[in-house]
């Protein structure tokens, strides 16, 4: 039996490695969040693209893309999140996208997994600005409106 | 019942409109194709993404991008092929990198539909040059190898 609480192998693309979690601490993430490179930032394309996994729960520091981010959401239900914004609901076939330099977070719903492609635009202005944590009671007053 | 003849109203992202087939000629496909914008194209972002859905057989002309451009597959099997090589078969949870100005196509095969995101890289070097059609005998003629 498939339940909201297992998380997938693959939504299409595999799951990839886990780049945080119990074992594994960036400081970029809440959770456990796995990560596989479908695209490598080159000199050719300029064009890197992930396919994020989030466990319930799981999500990202808020953060700043200098050159904006595209996502693409493949399966499961999350939030995503503008500083100053209520957060908003995210599930497959939904798209978000990220405009420069805007503080944000996304990741996995309390009961919900979540997977995404992400897709980063303008590569050549820069790496991610990453923030502080999304603190528990914060993520958990979220109200999705549902 | 779902056999591989059945065009999918979407995979992950809605089918969009037919672009081509009996209706709609632009002269840039055999079969009929259908087209769904993820990501338009902007001064913003620079990303212009499409979701694509081919039926059996459906598939574009010969054509280069001069920026480049990635597929990611999201269902079903069709082939890519570069001149002067064989034609690949890409199914679901591939990712196919076309560098810029490599002459290609890409298209489903006889028996299945195929979608692909359809990621455009580099957009400020211009548009795509559409060639001519793959003719039905050497499409016919591809091996797949399966």
């Amino acid at each position: 039996m498939v339940t909201a609480k297992k998380i997938p192998e693959r939504v299409i693309f595999p799951k990839g490695e886990k780049i945080a979690g119990e074992k594994i601490a960036n400081g970029h993430f809440t959770g456990s969040v796995w990560l596989h490179v479908l695209v490598p930032d080159d000199s050719t394309f300029h064009c890197p693209a992930f396919n994020v996994t989030f466990e319930p729960c799981a999500r990202n520091n808020w953060h700043k893309h200098p050159g904006g981010q595209i996502l693409l959401v493949t399966g499961g239900k999350g939030y995503y999140q503008e500083a100053g914004r209520n957060a908003q609901v995210i599930r497959e076939g939904d798209v978000v996208m990220i405009h420069p330099c805007v503080k944000h977070w996304h990741g996995a719903a309390p009961d919900h997994w979540l997977s995404h492609i992400a897709i980063s635009t303008n590569v050549q202005r820069g790496e991610a600005a990453w923030l502080e944590p999304v603190p528990d009671e914060e993520y958990r007053a979220i109200r999705s409106g549902e």
